[in-house]
Order: structure tokens, then C-alpha cells, then sequence
């Protein structure tokens, strides 16, 4: 069951000028707000979402934002703002450029800096200054830390979850995995695939390979072990039979393809790759931070974050690093939540007004 | 600088019944033997080669395999035979069928089991009973772990390296993202692609994903770190500008393409996923083993290793279980030669007559 949103609007924001100095026209950003934001946003949380997800907030963190949940509406007004680049509402490579053609192999590189400036942009036009807090997993918390050391005044609490400071070269390497599948799809056509069939096997792929990135081996010992899938062929005799992991991670993949654009997953995963925050300063440091690590997670391993913890603490935030005990990997903040709720108990609070 | 072989023939062995009930006709293993064997093949050490190399061992183990050496052919003689399902010399997928087509998708699913008798077969044909030896890595060691419950008499000693006795989730997991990059290539056509061009976009793909999976995020910190690669567009404005770790991934995957058939690929990582010997007995235990995990290989975790030989211990073989410290993975027994040859250097004196 999910919940509706309070408020819903794609903003057109103007110009925006990129980080890398070029220029983005007609930038729209699509914010959703679930629950009742108080006059003075005293309650009111950025929720930041993770890479294939969206401002939609119910739809991706089900079980964790709702009425009496962890994020919860009754108390909270949570905000969410699809990311630049997205194809969830906010401009994105499949957005129309001023030709009236969709952007494709035109649509600029981004940084998870650009993005946080269209949020930037985008609070101002609502009129949002300082809020409560912000909370985020994986990119969703990459997200997090930028805004924090861009705007430290801007909140009170930040929760980041299965994230770093930076990206590492194995996770650069991962990430350009996926995207090799949908670049070396034929349909993907450089990019320019929007008036042909769109690289659907590529992105398939992708998915693959990133949900091994997103579990864990003793996930997949437990869940599918050895046992074939439930097609019931003979994987000795027949070379199309599979084991039951295959099947997940075929399935994975399949549901992907209807709900990702090629571009927007090139776009997004690049922006992750160029992520460094290690060398930023900041004036302020008043946002006290919780660090999340996921002991089973080896695409964000729990010691880089709370190594990237440390780096904030020197900064002179109030940080506190914790570590969730589980086998699902880096999806463990989607997955574990009962778990992670209690986990983060004492920083939610901080989101509660008194 | 390579060393010829003292002896290669492609023997002919017939028919080959398969472990799956299967009949397999006409069946070659190409035998490559380097150094000079004694009579009583007292001297004689089969190197038992992993899933992309030949029966040629100084090609991908040189500085390993040669005079003077690790495995010293002025003292040893080193047998080498490519697997059944491969593409360098024996019967594989891409190998001439009774109408004289060749296989492609016909070719049967075949099990590591079903290679150790190909090459039983070829043993028996050039009257090679008892060895000095057996010693592999990856694939090869799965191959050689199989052979000693097959045969525990044949060996006086195995060295096993970087392989368990069974092969986990995780592992299958990793190989199916390989297996879907060639059987998502249009050029794949189910397996029939002998008569038109090859599946080549999705060999290389597969390698990438491979490499990951044969290195480290230890590796990639120091070998790649987040430096751009030399071709110097700036990955900031450029959308085909590459990391360096990526253009390293580039180059592997291109340079197999050139080496693999696509259906020897699938047929050999399909017997690794079926591998599993745990439940398997054994009459005798004379062979005395030494296995070697490496710290850093998440393909084959060095703890699955140490369980392995536990295993074999509890049959009743003379087990000594060691660890490689290396940030190479995987990988680590084709690149820390001079360390790997320290490590197991009393397991190797076995292997040379006193």
C-alpha cells in the first residue's frame, strides 16, 4: 500500500550551469513531498534516493517511509527530488533538447555535484531554507555528504548509509562492467537510440551484473546455494538448464528494462565514478553525521566508510559510525529494515522536532 | 623466450562416454610434454592448466614453467593436455561433428569429471600409469582435485592452488554474467555462429567481467588508483573518456577475443559451476596435498580452501594447507611467481627424484 504524495511538481528551473562549465537549458526537477512539512520545515527531511530509484520516495523505501514507520509521515514531511540526469521525471539524456530531439549522445557528463545543484535550485524556488535533516543509501548518501559539505548549515542530522567519501577503482571498474553491456548492445547506437528499439539486452545486463554487486556470497549461499531453478531442467544434460541464481539474476534483469533508460544509466553511474569529496573543505560543520556500513557490503566496504567518517570528523563534524550486522550486501538498506531502524534509532530521533 | 615441446600429438581416442550418459565420438587431447621423461615416469609432473590456457605450459606460466625453474624441465618432465571443450587442440565445441559441421550447440554439457577422463584416456594411450605429480591453479586444480579422488594412487603429490572442491554461488553468480554477455551478442545465434561472424562483442565483455573477478580492489588501488587513462580527454566534459582501470578492462577483453571460441567458453564454465566434490569418496589416500589459497581471491576465498583441505584431511590424504599473501586475487598464481615458488617450495622438492 502506498502513500500519495502532498505535493508534486516538475519545476522548470532555467539554465543551469554545470560544474565542468557547460550548460544545461530548461532544467526541470520533479519534488515530491510525503506528510505535512511544518511552516518553518522543522520537520522536514531530504530523503536522497539511490541509483535506479526516485523522489518516490514509498516506492523504493517501502516498509521504511510511511505512516508510524522509521521515516515517519504522521511526524515527518519527507522530500524527494529525482536526481539530474534521471529518467524519473527531472531532465535527464531522454529529456528534448531545444531541437525538440531527445539530448542521447548529447546530453552532457555530470557530477553528483551538478546534481545536488538542481536540488540547490530547486529548494530555493519552493522557498526551503534550513531543514531537519537528510538521509540517504548509496548514491542517495554520495548525494548526502555533498550537500552537507556544500551547505553544512543546511541541516541538523545526516544519515548516510552504505556510501563513501569517494569511489573506489574496484567500484569504477564495476560500474564500467554495466556500462560496457549496454555500449556494446548494437541498438544502443551511440546513444542516439530514442526513434529505434532501445538496447533492452544491454540493460538487462547491466542489471546482471550490478545485483551481483549489490549482494553478497553468503546471501547466495543461503538463498539459491547449489539447487537448479525451478524449471526443473537437467543442468548435467541440458546446456539451456540453470541454476537458481542464474534465474534470479535473469528475472533481476528483465524487470529492469522496463523502468531504465539506457543514457540516464551511463549518466548516473559516471557522476558515481567522478565522485572524490576527500579534497573538499568546508566552512561550517554544524550537521552531526552517522555513518552507515554494511559488514557484508564489497562494493562500498564498511571500512572505507568509516574511514570517510574519519575524514568528516577532522572536518569537525559530531560523527558517529555504525556498523549493520547483515548477509545482504550493500542492498542491506533496502532490504534489512527492521534491522537498520533500530540500528539508527538514536540519530532518527534527531529528526523528531521535540 | 618459450621452450619447445619435447613431445604434441593430438591423439585420437575414440569414443568418450560422458558422466551425463552422453556418447562423445571421435575424441582428440592434445598432449604437449616439456622436458624429458624417465622411463618410469618417476619424473613426470602433469600441469593441469586453467580455463583460458592450453596444454602449452610455459605460454601462460612462463617464468614458472621452463629450465632453472619452479617447474625445472632439466630435471622434470611437465605433461600438459588441453581439456576436453576447449579450443586449443582437443575436442571442443567449435570441433568437426559426424556430419562434418561443426558442433556449436550440439556440442553435450560436459563436467570437469568428463575431462579427467578424456585425459585418463590419453594417458592409457601413451602407457602412462603412475606419476611424480599433479599441480594446478583455478580450473586446473579443480581438474587436479578431481583426478586425485578419481585416481589417488596416480600421484605421489598434488599441489592444488587457488581452487576448492566445490564450486559456490558466488562463483556460479559470476560466471552466468560472462555466459549472458556471449548469449546476448546477436552474433551468438544460439551457439551456431561457425558460419557467420563470431560473437566477439560478447567475448569481450565476458573477459572484463572475468578480470574483475581474477583481481583485487587492492589491486586496482595501486596498480590504477582513480587516474585517468593515457589517451587524456578530460572525463569531467568527455562522455567517451575512460578511467585507466577501464581502459585496462578495455584491453583485456579485446586481446582475448582473438583466443576464445565463445561455445568453449560457456562448455568450461558451465563443468566449474556443476564441480562439486564434497560428497565424493575415495578408495585410497596416497597422494599428499598441499593447497594454496591466496588472501586476496574473492573468486575462490581462501577460507573455502582451508575448508577444502579439511575435507580431504578427514578421507585421510596428508594435507598441508598454505597461504599466499598478495594483492593480485585471483590472479595470483600466474603473476606472484617468485612468492608462489617460495611458498610451496618444499611441496615442489617432492616432485623431484631423489
Amino acid at each position: 500500500m502506498s502513500i500519495a504524495p502532498t505535493f508534486e511538481e516538475d519545476l522548470a528551473l532555467g539554465s543551469l550551469t554545470l560544474s565542468n562549465g557547460e550548460s544545461l537549458q530548461n532544467v526541470i526537477q520533479r519534488v515530491s513531498i510525503y506528510g505535512t512539512p511544518r511552516e518553518d520545515h522543522a520537520n522536514l527531511v531530504f530523503v536522497s534516493h539511490g541509483l535506479t530509484a526516485s523522489g518516490r520516495l514509498p516506492e523504493w523505501w517501502e516498509g521504511f517511509v510511511g505512516p508510524g514507520l522509521a521515516l515517519d509521515t504522521d511526524r515527518l514531511a519527507l522530500l524527494g527530488i529525482n536526481v539530474l540526469g534521471g529518467c524519473y521525471g527531472s531532465t535527464g539524456p531522454a529529456s528534448l533538447s531545444s531541437d525538440g530531439t531527445p539530448y542521447g549522445s548529447r546530453f552532457p557528463v555530470l557530477s553528483i555535484g551538478d546534481m545536488v545543484a538542481a536540488q540547490q535550485a530547486a529548494l530555493a524556488k519552493l522557498g526551503i531554507g534550513r531543514m531537519r535533516g537528510v538521509i540517504g543509501g548509496s548514491v542517495g548518501a554520495m548525494l548526502g555528504l555533498q550537500w552537507i559539505l556544500r551547505e553544512p548549515e543546511r541541516f541538523r542530522h545526516g544519515i548516510i548509509i552504505g556510501a563513501s567519501d569517494f569511489f573506489s577503482p574496484m567500484a569504477i571498474a564495476l560500474n564500467a562492467l554495466s556500462r560496457a553491456a549496454i555500449i556494446h548492445d548494437p541498438h544502443f547506437a551511440g546513444g542516439d537510440y530514442y526513434d529505434g528499439p532501445p538496447p533492452n539486452e544491454g540493460v538487462h545486463l547491466a542489471r546482471m551484473i550490478a545485483m551481483v554487486t549489490y549482494k553478497s556470497a553468503a546471501l547466495f549461499d543461503a538463498r539459491f546455494g547449489r539447487r537448479p531453478d525451478r524449471a526443473g531442467a537437467d543442468l548435467a544434460q541440458d546446456p539451456r538448464a540453470r541454476f537458481d541464481i542464474e534465474g534470479y539474476l535473469e528475472y533481476q534483469g528483465r524487470k529492469f528494462v522496463a523502468r531504465m533508460d539506457a543514457n540516464t544509466y551511463l549518466t548516473l553511474t559516471r557522476a558515481m565514478d567522478l565522485y572524490d569529496l576527500r579534497a573538499e573543505r568546508t566552512a561550517a560543520t554544524e550537521t552531526s553525521l552517522t555513518f552507515v556500513g554494511i559488514d557484508s557490503d564489497w562494493l562500498f566496504p564498511a571500512d572505507e566508510i568509516r574511514q570517510a567518517a574519519e575524514r568528516f570528523r577532522l572536518r569537525g563534524f559530531p560523527v558517529r559510525f555504525q556498523t549493520l550486522h547483515s548477509d545482504h550486501g550493500h542492498d542491506a538498506f533496502l532490504t534489512d529494515l527492521p534491522e537498520l531502524a533500530a540500528l539508527i534509532g538514536p540519530a532518527l530521533e534527531g529528526f523528531y522536532v521535540d
